[in-house]
C-alpha cells in the first residue's frame, strides 16, 4: 500500500476542487488527476496537471487562431503523417506533470532523460522514510548468459531466499544505522547530508516530473522496450496507459509507428527488397555481420 | 487591427466553451485566454493554455501529496527564499503557452532562447500574409553614438519621412514580387520555399510558443531590460503583464529580484563596502575599469 | 568566391601555426581545419575545431583509462552496436565548431535544432556586407504539385529570367536603400538595428556552430534528407563529406542505420512478414491508409 | 591511492603520444591532460580533451575569419564586457571532457546540471569496484541548527567514531553480500542489474562528462559556493584550479564577476544607496523581511 491514510485525504481533497475553465479539458485525463497508480511494492504514478490535448497538436502544426477543423479525422490524419515524417515540434505543445515514487537505482537511470523539469525530494533537508524496494519472486533473475546488461532464469528455491534475506536484512541495518547517526538523543546528531550516504540504492525517493509529449514519448519509447530493465519499464507501462487516455489519437500513432515499428538499416532495406522478390538471403549474402543478421531474422520472424 | 473578423470569431469561439477541471486553475489567467493582446503595429501576443500556478511551485519544492499549505504567507515566504536563493527548478514546475504575432527580426532574436517549444507558420508551406512592420515616429531613432548596438536620438522631419518611405515602398514592391513569382496564372509558378526569400525582415510571421515559467522569467530579465532592442521588448513587457495576474506572488519576486536587481562584482562590492562606512572611493582607488566605473556609478545614483 | 584575399590571408595565417598537443587528433580533419569548403553562390562551411574521433566514442562508452583497445575492429564493432541500439550518449562525446556563411532563410531553418552552441554576425552591431543568394538556374524550380512544402519542375525561359531579375533588382534595391538610410552623410542615420529590417531573407549572415555528434547526425539525418530544402541540404552534404574524415567508423555506422535505413511501421512490418514468406498484400489487405502505402510501396521498390 | 598500476600505465601511455595539431592550444592544460587530480579519499577528476582557449571566446563574439586581434588586452576586456552583461553564447564556443570518480550521492547532485554530456559506468553491464567514501574527521559534522539543508559544529569522540565504523561496516556488509549474491559459484548468481541495488550511496561510481565552459560556469557558480555540500564543492574546487589554467581570462572575470559577485534585489538596491549618501538604514526601514536583511547585513560586512 504506497499511500498513508493521510496522503490519501490530501488526494481525496485535491480531487474534491472543481473549477470552471476555458482550456483544452480530456475527461479521461481528469479521471486520473491526483490519483496513484501504483507500481512495484512501494512505488506509485500520479498525474498532477496536464497541458493540451490531440486537438493542441494539429493546432500548433497549423498555427492556427482556434481549436482547429470541425472534422475530427483530419486531425487523426494529420497527427500520423507527424509522426510518421518525424515532425517532433506539434507534439512538445503537449505538457505533463508527474509526482513518481521509485527506487533510486531506477531513479538515477530516468533521470538520464535531461530534457525534462524535476524536482526530488532532499535528502539533505529531509529524512527519507524506511521504505526499500525488495523484488518480487517473478522478478529475481539471473545475470543473462548472453546478454552483459539483460537478466536470465529466474532463480529458485535458497538461492532467491538468500538472496531476499540479504536485501532485507541489508536494507534494515542500513536503515537503523541511519536513524542510529541522525539522532540528536545524547548525542549532536550527523548532518542529514551526511547520513544519506549509508542507504542502499533500492530505497525509495520521489520526484515531480514534467515533460513534453514528444519527449516523453522518447523516454516511453526506450523504457517500455523489451530491453529495459523491468524495474522501470513498468513505470513506463503504467504512464503509457494514461497517455493513452489523454492524447488517443498521437498515443496511436507513436505505438505504430515507434513502440511497434523498428528501424532497418540500409543493408536490411536490401536484404527485404530481395527477399520480396523471392531471393533466399543468407548472412553470407547479406553483407550483414552476425550480430545484426541475427537481430534481423528476429525482428522478421517476430512480431513482438 | 491585428485580426480579421474570422479570426476574432475564432477567439471568441474557443472562449465560448467552459469546462470542468480539478487541474490548478487561476481566474486572472482564464480572462487572458485566447486574447490577443496587441504589440507593435500588427503583432500580439495570446495566451492559449497554461499549467500550474503560484501554489504549484511550492507544492513542487516541497514534492507534497496535495496542494500545500493552507496559509498563503508561508507560500510567498518560500517563493521569494526559492527567488533569492537561484533555486530555479520549482519554477519550472508551471508551464505557459503563448501564439504570438511579431516580425521576422524580432523573431530571430526570440528564438535564440533555446529551452522553450516552437511551432512557427510555414513559409515553405503556406504564403505569407501583406503585413509588415512600419515604426511609429517615436520608435525611429538613430544610430547610438556611444553605444554599437542600442539607438540614440530620434529620427525627425525630412529624414524621418525618407527611412518611413522606404520601408513601406520595399516592403510593398517586394511583396508584389512575391505575389508576381508564386502566381500560377499563365505560369508554372515559383516554389514557395523559395519565393519567400525576396521577403524582408520586417514582415510578420508567428508562431506558438511554450515554455516554462524559469526560463521564461530568464527571456524576461533579458528582453524587458532596457538594453534589450525596443520591438522586442515591448512583447517581453506585454508578457510580464500577463505573467503577473497569472503567478502574482512568483512575478513579484522576479520583480525584485532579478528585474529591479542588479548584479554586483566582488570589486564592485568592496567599494559599497568601504563607501558604507563612510570612506570616499574613485575609480582611481576601486581597482575598476573606466566602464566598469561608470556603470557602477550609474547603477548607485540610479534607481532604474 | 567566398573569402576576400585579407579573409583568406587570415585563413592562411591560422593554418600555419603548428602545436604539440597529446589530445585525440585527426589527420584527415587537420586537413580541413579552417579552410572554406564552398557551398551556394556566396556561402562556405569551415572546420573551426574539433574534438574527440573515433576512438573517443568508445572510450566514453567503456569509461575507460586510456585511449582503449588496441584492435581497431572491436572499435568499429561497438560504434556500430551503439548506433544501432540508439545509446548515443557515446556520440555526444565528440563535439565540432563550424564557421557558416549562409543565407537568412537557410539560417531560420537550421537554428530550429536547438541543441547546439551558436553565435551569430549581430546585424545590431555591425553593418552587413552586400551579398545575396540567387539560385543558379538549376535550381529555380516551381512549387511541386503533390507536395505543399515541396518543389516540382525547373522554370525555364521568360519565367525564369523574370524570377531572376525580380530577386537580383529587389536585393540590389532594398541593399542600397540600407545603405542610404544608415548614412551619417548630411543627417542622423538610422540605427542600424532598425536598419536591417529592410533587407529580404536572402542576404547572407554568417555565424560559428557548435555542435556535438550525436545532434550534429540528428541534423544531418533531417538535413541531408531528400525532403530538406536544397538551400539547407547542400550544406548539410558538405558537412557530411567533413564528418566522413573526421570519424569514419561513426559516419559509416550512422550512413547505414540512419541516412540509408528505414523506419518500419508496425503495420508495415507485419506486411514485411508476410510478403517474406510469399504472401500477396496490397493496399485494402494491408491495414495501411492509402498514403501510408504508398509511401511503403515506395520504400520497398527504391533503395534510395 | 585513487589509481592501480595498470590504470596510472594507461595514463602514462596517453600521456606519451604527442602529435601535431593546428587547432587552438592551451600549454596549461596539455599539462593537465589525463592525470588524475585526486578528490576525496577515491576520487579524481582527469581532463581528458578540451576545446578552445580564452581568444576562441572573442573570435566566436566577433565572428571573425582569424585568430582575433594582436592585441591581447582587447581580448581581455571584451571578455569581461561579455562576462558583465551576461553574453553567455561566446563561453559556450569553449568545451571540455572530464573522467571524475565521485560517490553515488554526489553524482546524483551532479547530474541535475542537465545541459552536458554524460558516459556513467554501467553497474548493469558491469562489477563495481569496492570502494566507499568514508569522511575524514574534519568533514564529520552535524545537522546545522540554523540551516535545514546545512551541517554545523564538528562530531567528536565516541560520537565521531560510532557513525565512522556504522558507514563502514555497513559498506563492508552490502559489498560482501552484493559479491555473494553476484557469484555463479555453485549458484546461478543474481542479474547485476538486480544485485546493484544493495549498494549504499557512498560506493564510488565514475563517468565522463562534458559540457560548455558557459555551463561550466554554472555549475562552478552553484557547487563551488560555501553553501554546496563540502563533497561536491571539493570537485568544483579542482575544476576551477584547471579553468584557471585553460582560460585565464575567461576565468577571472568569472571570478570577479560571479563566485565574487553579489545579487542584490531592488530594495537592498534602494537600501546601499540611500546608505552611502550616509542614511542609517534599519530592518524596519528597509523593506526587507528579516531574512533578507539578515542576509543582506551579511553580505555588507564580508567580504567572502
Amino acid at each position: 500500500m504506497p499511500l498513508t491514510p493521510e496522503q490519501q485525504a490530501e488526494i481525496d481533497e485535491a480531487r474534491s476542487h472543481h473549477h470552471q475553465t476555458i482550456r483544452a479539458t480530456v475527461p479521461g485525463m481528469e479521471a486520473h488527476l491526483y490519483q496513484a497508480h501504483p507500481v512495484l511494492d512501494h512505488g506509485f504514478v500520479r498525474v498532477i496537471d496536464y497541458m493540451g490535448d490531440d486537438a493542441a497538436i494539429t493546432q500548433a502544426a497549423r498555427v492556427s487562431y482556434g481549436r482547429g477543423t470541425k472534422k475530427v479525422t483530419n486531425d487523426e490524419g494529420l497527427i500520423r503523417y507527424l509522426m510518421r515524417h518525424w515532425h517532433s515540434t506539434p507534439f512538445e505543445m503537449c505538457e505533463v506533470k508527474f509526482h513518481v515514487k521509485l527506487p533510486v537505482f531506477v531513479a538515477r537511470q530516468w533521470i538520464r532523460h535531461r530534457t525534462a523539469n524535476v524536482n526530488e525530494y532532499s535528502a539533505r533537508y529531509s529524512i527519507l522514510d524506511r521504505e526499500f524496494y525488495i523484488p518480487a519472486p517473478d522478478a529475481l533473475a539471473a545475470q543473462s548468459t548472453v546478454n552483459n546488461q539483460g537478466r536470465g532464469e529466474l532463480l529458485e528455491g535458497a538461492e532467491a531466499e538468500r538472496v531476499l534475506e540479504f536485501l532485507k536484512s541489508d536494507s534494515s541495518r542500513a536503515y537503523d544505522n541511519y536513524e542510529a547517526m541522525l539522532s540528536q538523543d545524547g548525542q549532536k546528531g550527523l548532518a542529514r547530508e551526511l547520513a544519506r550516504m549509508n542507504l542502499p540504492a533500492n530505497i525509495y525517493t520521489q520526484w515531480y516530473w514534467k515533460v513534453d509529449l514528444h519527449n516523453l514519448f522518447h523516454f516511453l519509447r526506450l523504457r517500455a522496450d523489451i530491453h529495459a530493465q523491468y524495474e522501470i519499464r513498468v513505470y513506463a507501462e503504467a504512464i503509457c496507459r494514461i497517455v493513452a487516455d489523454w492524447v488517443p489519437m498521437a498515443y496511436g500513432a507513436f505505438e505504430d509507428y515507434r513502440l511497434g515499428g523498428t528501424q532497418l538499416s540500409g543493408k536490411a532495406m536490401d536484404c527485404v527488397r530481395r527477399m520480396v522478390k523471392g531471393e533466399k538471403v543468407t548472412q553470407e549474402t547479406s553483407g550483414m555481420s552476425a550480430g545484426e543478421w541475427r537481430e534481423f531474422e528476429g525482428v522478421l520472424g517476430d512480431p513482438a
